[in-house]
């Protein structure tokens, strides 16, 4: 592996773990995956559709985001948003989140 | 899987990624694996030794890691100590991980 790559490997996995987070913190209001993309990427996720997408598909499954279909438009499209579990988990996320910050604050 | 399998296996996602910032953080002192151990537990990263070890060696072999025995003591031990490309390593990954910061706040 180049030195990049093994870079490139180690940002990946820092940045793994926050997507679950940023996501569940998004979808307080239903939206759309495409929608979502947008709303991460202008937030700083960088995430691409081949990973947010079977996310949501595997969050839905786990019982942590509902989904709704609106057939309003033209387009139907599938809206996600947090479920009750869903709350549970981000609060849960959010408290280790703030813990690993204040690990890492008293190695630097 | 169970709710609170759901949730160990999402905190443990969000935890990894951050292991690697913080042994790398923690080697700037010379350290064998079982002390690393301890420093990273007092300071809140509770890893465990069969992920750390592999963990170690892998860095070393990605040339992020040097490490040294001591031989001066009863019990033979290898020190480890993060390289030059470690520290570039880990000046990149804290600024990730400051940036993933700001980003998680600007959603909440």
């Amino acid at each position: 592996m180049s030195d990049s790559a093994v870079l490139a490997g180690h940002l990946q996995e820092l940045r793994r773990g926050t997507v679950v987070m940023a996501a569940l913190a998004t979808l307080h209001r239903p939206t759309y995956g495409y929608a979502l993309l947008e709303s991460l990427d202008a937030a700083g996720f960088h995430v691409d559709g081949n990973t947010l997408y079977p996310l949501l598909r595997r969050l839905e499954r786990q019982g942590l985001l509902a989904s709704e279909w609106n057939t309003e438009e033209s387009r139907p499209r599938k809206f996600y948003s947090v479920s009750t579990d869903g709350e549970a988990l981000l609060t849960d996320l959010l408290a280790e989140w703030e813990s690993l910050h204040a690990s890492i604050e008293r190695l630097r």
